[in-house]
């Protein structure tokens, strides 16, 4: 196709002051012109755009997304202790009964136990070498090196720490993963920056570097990837809980016997179809939970990854575990700090400074909730008509 | 952990009319009575709560997410075609400004080519008997009654069509994933719902099942597996364009050969790593571009997944692609008629009946043109820069 | 380094008759005066050289790998029904040993039920457009023209037919995989033909691919994949039993909930790990076996893939299934009908036309008794014991 | 089926002398007399076997598998350096002729530059606890009694040392992988006794495991695994090589280029197949050695993943690389002492202590050498034509 040649079509931005409501008003003008869609809601915001370099370019309004609450949620973690409202931005009918019905349960159960196993955000630079030997030496190097390096990673940054560099080799090429903590903040730029500071140190005192990377698929930002389910990215949480027979057969009408062999099947399923979650619907919750506190949505990628494993035991209760190992949520930084997302962190007293593994414990807790209701759903085929009863804006 | 007697903590919710301002307010003053904060911001909305029904329960105020706008897109579809202007949702800085840059690269390029190569949607039943043997025999009776089974399934919908069954066996089990086309609706529900039909009919006139589920991790609802990079859910769209040696060098300081010969080591990353993508950043534009139009953002998880294929043409000249194998979008039901999601679709000439594959395209679109602006940016080393100009909201 | 020039090192051959004891010994020689090594047992072999056209080139001699037996193993199979004495020739202690318990309890338990539930041999090939449009409209025109493309595959073949075509798109390619039934061949050489040709007939038909090719990692021939363990290749067989509780107390002195218990840790280790078993050593008897009955032992990369599935049923009785999803065998060409081979599968009564279902069935059944030996074993701790009775040359 | 009841199907064993001539023959005497056939071939071996104890069970005669020889590969390696004659065993038409073909070239080329990056031979113990918090607590104990848990493990063994232990967590499971070196021993055994001692003094001095599997599918022995592909099982060993453009015109009769271009299609397909592998054939030499050298012939399971990496050379040159991440040979133990296998390992000087390293550089030479010949095969189609001169055995 020709591209059009003028510079009519090209979107207003003020080189100045550009986050203002008249700059807004000016990008929403200009659509209006040029699509002929009138964008009133769009408008509707309560914040002084002022607050949002950092966190927006052009920036023309506001999507408003329906926030419902569930729980209490009853939490027995190491950072969250004790009942949670949990808001959770949606607009998938049945989603928030779902998660409600499951808080419900548990907590009659005595609540969720939930256990932060490991904590890490990376960079993965790649390095590749004339041959392998090479990139072999370069990697004791590292090793040997881990002092400095860390010291110029971390001159970047106040929070982050270089916890340390996994190696993984093939061919002439060394990939690396260097690991960090990084405070409260979900890391993803702290550790960019300081990994470009790290590299900056590597390829000035080592010789022999052909080509460096500063990501090569090895971090799968934003992306499922077995490595990060074998080696964390963001927070590795565990959320478990044992359901007393009789309260399975009350709430549930079912049993834990039939819950456990449905799983078994489901488990073989996800094993052929290679699924990189043998749970149920964690994306669900984590990606309402995200919106509404001003988490990076992108992130359900990698977050919504699970490992579901559950033991029907001798006296008929029933024990059920998920494990998200790539869980990746902030207090600080990114949108966190925006009006209503910031309200949301608020109402379950995870705003700011020290809480995110909190946060954390709590959107486990909060996704074990949903596999268990969905789980007996599916079994006592209650799941249609939940559907049909909430769910009747769908087609 | 005891969990609390009294029902003094339980959400308010109003059993004929809970759909209004007024309970909304309800909600929330029990929640500022519960934890204390405030609550301002989250009751700045714009529409009426009694659309409502179907897409959120316990409504209690809505998420205001950032909106900026990326664009002109020059699509070259067969559905989109023309110029667009992206409304992208996010409160991640500089990712309005990447997907902007590569649109611009692009169109004077001469745009986006996309194609939409299948139309899916499932629901996977799974069949246990009692031995192999009965459920081999039961795929075959599957095979012969086809047509009763569709006449099941579709007496429950308007729009939706069973295309086929697929089978997949193991031990005594027999997984299927029903396949279905569903018109604009992203069409979980409607999917679910016929399925559940067409079960029911096949249970009645089949002796012999043992136990039925009807779902199996087979169709991997929310959740990105393998199976469905080979058998589509959703759409299958894919994303074309060739760069000219020459915009390479005037818009990324860079060559085609630089960025191929990263994208080489990227794929073996890839490959080592069992990522679901060896692309860059699908999630980033698509997680914005769903909350904005009102797509389900859990289907992220699945929809991100992207296959990237690129060629250095022997002039020079950049070719790349990137495949969508399981984009699940809607122009109708879900969150597409809420006020501003609304707004967006329109905004994109995507709102209601017959929009659906434009829209896929357009989506398509926009990932290509953020994968080319990160790529470029890996390899010039401008990555960290980009964010230290834009991303300053980050620790 | 640099090579060496002269051409006494080159290995000696006669172009007009290669296969004989005197060529073969004129190897030896050779081999004796470049490395100083004997040879002798290398010279034992029992059959004419003139036979091994279409098995080796340059052939040297023969490697004498041990046999033992294992059995009777009772099998209640639709093609291999009564009791078996499996070869196995294998050098790692335990192994006969190991499958002949197992083989001993489940003749208790009644048997071994296998079924086959798929048969499917493929090539791959990949073509290449100019733009995913034509790629898709190929894809069209494959399935319009499937009739003539079978005959054209079928001309080079006496056995060999095409079932049908599965099409994978991605970016402008193609991948297709052409899956043909192959009588009592194992058939890969076969389809390689009959893919070749239809090809020949395709490309001079269809105007517009820009490249082709005939493998492209869609068969994955002698490597594993997820591909295969969906869509079969060879025989995709089920083996079955359930046995008594009695039994696994008797012979295992442990329980079905032990044994079911450990599955659900090794499961889950196996999810995490991505592995492409998830029982346990499917490998040991099917590379024993296949070296005793002449199959070709690369295969044992993709044959070795398993699903394992158990239930531990309420009265304590324990069913345990193997699928083996891409299992390859051959009754008939390759290695089949070389002296030692031919005895072996004359023993299991598999020599021939019309046995290859049979020998599937006996291969999958062996495995199936393998799995429970080593099952209990892992469970019974015994396992490092009876390496230490047994397999006392190993280090 | 009912199981038969005499004992007159049971297979001869002497529980003194089994390993004898005599009771070979007496086994094959009752093989004749259940199943009727002669089993000539398979009393044609040429040693005593009173040697197998440790090798095999109910002895009762030789597969005689025939040897051809492929060479001279030369190598440029750490531990392999010049020229080698490779004993393949096999019955596949084709496969000594192909890497013939290959090695001819690289040798040409200068050789095959081979370069072990790691080394490891695990077990992969699982413990149970009563929640994650105490599987969390046992992995810190773990770290901080490494000394104590080294010692306890090397008590039974003079070669192995365990390099360490790396922890894998979900759940109330902590799953380990006890990393060993295994000097010229494949080590499988060893690690297994090892390994067992020292979960002997853990469940000795740790209070609190709830279940404790020596195997949990985190080796996965004889399995392929993404966890060995990063990770390393036996060794990690690259084979590289530069092949000038003429020589690939001379020798391929295609360039540099084509053969690149065949590789991106087939990465892209290896990708969306989930295969483990993107190769073309190392099973087929890994497989053909293993037998030929008295390897565990199972291992071809995990052995055969490999990882190739090529790039185009700006002047056509084409740079070749396989790494096998989980290759596992021994020049030690298990078969390597038995006559034909013992002689091909003094073939390649490869026959007792310290050369371990040599044969697994060996293998990977090899290994590019098939690569590279398939490669070109498939690129100038004269793959079938291959087939067709030399494998006419096939059907």
């Amino acid at each position: 196709m020709k591209p059009p040649r003028s510079k009519r079509n090209r979107i207003p931005r003020d080189r100045e002051s550009d986050y203002t409501p008249e700059m807004a008003e000016v990008r929403r003008a200009f659509l209006r012109e040029q699509t002929g869609v009138g964008l009133e809601h769009l408008s509707h915001y309560s914040f002084d755009p002022s607050v949002l370099p950092g966190n927006i370019e052009h920036f023309t309004g506001v999507a408003q997304v329906p926030i419902g609450i569930a729980g209490p949620l009853l939490v027995d973690g190491e950072h969250a202790r004790g009942e949670f409202y949990v808001p959770l931005a949606t607009s998938e009918g049945t989603l928030v009964a779902s998660y409600n019905r499951g808080m419900k349960t548990l907590r009659e159960a005595g609540g969720v136990k939930t256990t932060i196993l490991d904590d890490a955000m990376q960079r993965a630079p790649a390095f590749v070498f004339e041959s392998a030997r090479e990139a072999r030496a370069f990697g004791e190097w590292l090793t040997d090196h881990f002092a400095e390096i860390k010291q110029a990673a971390e001159t970047t940054t106040r929070t982050g720490r270089l916890r340390g560099i996994e190696q993984y080799s093939a061919s002439r090429i060394l990939f690396t993963r260097f690991d960090y903590t990084t405070g409260d903040a979900a890391g993803q730029n702290l550790t960019g920056k300081a990994t470009a500071a790290a590299c900056a140190w590597i390829t000035a005192n080592y010789e022999g570097i052909t080509n460096f990377y500063l990501e090569s698929n090895f971090a799968t930002d934003k992306k499922s990837s077995q490595v990060n389910v074998l080696h964390t990215r963001g927070k590795r949480v565990v959320a478990e809980a044992t359901i007393p027979a009789a309260l399975i057969e009350e709430h549930m009408h079912t049993t834990g016997g039939e819950l456990f062999r449905a799983r078994q099947v489901s488990n073989l399923g996800g094993f052929m179809s290679a699924v990189n979650n043998n749970g149920l619907q964690s994306a669900n919750g984590i990606a309402a939970l995200f919106i509404a506190t001003g988490q990076d949505a992108a992130n359900v990628a990698e977050s919504s990854a699970a490992l579901g494993f559950s033991e029907l035991l001798p006296n008929g209760d029933y024990y059920a575990s998920i494990t998200l190992p790539s869980l990746i949520v902030a207090t600080y930084g990114g949108g966190t700090g925006l009006a209503t997302q910031r309200e949301c962190l608020e109402l379950l007293g995870c705003y700011g400074a020290g809480k995110v593994r909190k946060l954390a414990e709590i959107v486990a807790a909060t996704v074990l909730c949903g596999e268990l209701s969905l789980g007996w759903a599916i079994v006592a085929a209650e799941w249609i008509r939940a559907h049909d009863l909430f769910g009747r804006n769908r087609p």
